[in-house]
């Protein structure tokens, strides 16, 4: 099942299940559906199972994607975590051994933007850099929770580019936070997927391209910590809420670390690809004026 | 005014207006006004001039004090960002050279809890250090803000602890994340007084007991960069929202830097003062169940 946020054409903010061509309207009939799927998981132990059968019901309507703005399929998470320097190959481009340990820093989830919103270019950058990421979904509150269970606690997948101003992570006494939280920093998409579709998350194609050369072209199985280690670690010191997003890293083949360097400029066209879950594609525009980011 | 959020003994959660010994109950009557004041800076440019003619109105209910639990005065901002090293006296004591720009990190919504809610003391962790600091409430977007007008976009102030597991400064690759987002690690209140009420926010004593020993006895006037500086500087690299805390830094007298160091364990009284704010009290117990976090 592939759930999508979207905005009707009267303005309306719905909550849908994307098959083919069209979507599954949610919110049509069935009124106690939250338009939100945060708030869907908070209320829903068993949200896949509820959520298959409110979308099997034949009186909901049904809309063709074309008629629909996608907007991120999640909009407020509690956090969004992300994982440093988490594949081998990027490991190795970067000339960093891996880590001994996940290096664990954050996004706020205003910087979050949809699968084919406009990436603002912050003016106090001159290195934007793209990280396609798989990124994982938790679906119910987790703490402690064990290697061997933590798929339990997974709702699905989506994905993600894990924009980074690379001219700021050696600033700010080397916390990443600045380079990391520029405003849209953080496009997701185009849906969740649960995690029934994607029978193994440690084999998947991630990919980006620039203005349509593909730059990057790495497979999860390369991420050094796996998605049952990350909820491992993360939920020993942390308690995981539902809607929670894990960016599980991004391969090689990042712009700093080419001869020269390429950095994103506006005018460019960001494709980034996540096999099983779909594309994003961010057209890079200059930084004029704020747009409300809630 | 000093604003809070309170729960009834109906288990209902209200918005008001603490004056003396009574809240002002701003839902008691006026059903449009929201619960949460993060929603009303959101809807109200004008949230003060509202506020205080909403509170004057002799319609709504007073309700004594002791008769309702105080809760966070507010609960889901978008960001909370700490400043670290931001006073003389904290760097000297630590023998750390005053940093040449702020250094920002966060702290997840979730973090947050009430000015009186105790503080399960995490497992992970043996050394929760105290660190308190005044809180600077943004009142409406801020964007590229200067300093000279950064007080136009302070809605108020409120107190926290800042609480950090000085163990995991160092882990984590050296990213302050995981040592300063421990489920409970945000207390904060028990009001925020909006800025007409703290005329020199940069003259403000702020102070921390441990089981009533004097542990922290600094002034705001040591902070390295002020609030301007700080509004100026982070809203020239991300958007601040209305509600958005920024916990300014804290001064010298934490635990780490004791001879022999001390940290907080289950049993202690943890009490923290920001003049003209009020006074929190968190007792530190066990960490034995998750409790809900939102």
């Amino acid at each position: 099942m592939k759930l999508v946020q979207f905005m009707l054409c009267t303005g309306k903010i719905h909550l849908g299940v994307l098959e083919g061509k069209e979507i599954i309207d949610l919110n049509s009939h069935f009124h106690w559906v939250p338009i939100d799927l945060v708030r869907f998981l908070h209320e829903h132990e068993h949200a896949y199972e509820k959520l298959k059968e409110v979308a099997a019901d034949p009186l909901n309507k049904r809309i063709p994607l074309n008629k629909v703005h996608l907007l991120p399929p999640i909009k407020r998470p509690d956090k969004i975590l992300g994982i440093g320097l988490n594949y081998t190959d990027f490991c190795r481009e970067n000339k960093i051994p891996p880590p001994p340990e996940p290096i664990v820093f954050s996004k706020f989830a205003s910087t979050i933007i949809g699968p084919y919103d406009k990436i603002k270019h912050p003016a106090c950058s001159k290195a934007v850099d793209w990280e396609v990421e798989l990124v994982v979904v938790i679906g119910k509150v987790a703490r402690n929770v064990k290697a061997k269970d933590a798929f339990d606690y997974v709702f699905g997948y989506t994905a993600t580019q894990d924009l980074t101003a690379k001219d700021w992570v050696h600033q700010n006494g080397g916390q990443y936070l600045l380079a990391k939280n520029m405003d849209h920093f953080c496009p997701i998409g185009p849906a969740i997927v649960t995690k029934e579709e994607i029978l193994d998350p440690h084999n998947v194609n991630i990919k980006t391209w620039v203005n349509d050369a593909l730059k990057q072209n790495g497979n999860t199985k390369n991420m050094i910590f796996k998605i049952d280690q990350l909820i491992e670690y993360l939920s020993s010191v942390i308690t995981l809420l539902p809607g929670d997003l894990i960016c599980t890293g991004t391969p090689a083949g990042v712009g700093s670390t080419r001869n020269p360097p390429e950095y994103l400029k506006p005018g460019d066209v960001l494709k980034s690809e996540v096999e099983g879950v779909g594309i994003l594609e961010n057209l890079v525009t200059e930084y004029k004026d704020y747009n409300k980011l809630l």
